[in-house]
């Protein structure tokens, strides 16, 4: 069984509309040392042991389902469970 | 300058069926053995230094504006820019 933690955000290029949104929220709040704020997504994955590796299931379903690898981009870390 | 992850989900108790929806279609995918995904939000941050400590300022951002914590928990790393 492994635990996978996915990271989707948009490319460095691509603006963030909402970021900049919640970023504006900040500053009204009082918290004007709030230089930039990004949105992605999180997903949290339980895996069971498969005939392929992890990673290739993994990198397949992100590049499918979970990003649009057009404007984001993702990392991920795969962690064993005992 | 300071660089802040801060990872938002839902608590174990409540449900996630857009998780579980993702989850349907990772299955028609041909990928039975994604046994649970559950999905959050991430968000990247960049904080200038200011008065107060850094975990104060997310803190108190988070709870008022980024998880609703009646149904969310957060967590949070900071890493300070060389």
């Amino acid at each position: 069984m492994y635990d996978v933690k996915v990271y989707v955000t948009y490319k460095d290029s691509v603006l963030d509309p909402q970021g900049e949104a919640v970023k504006g929220a900040v500053h009204r709040l009082g918290f004007s040392e709030i230089d930039e704020i990004r949105i992605g997504k999180y997903f949290e994955i339980k895996v069971r042991e498969a005939a392929q590796p992890i990673e290739a299931v993994i990198e397949e379903i992100c590049d499918k389902l979970l990003a649009n690898v057009n404007m984001e981009t993702y990392r991920y870390e795969i962690e064993e469970e005992a």
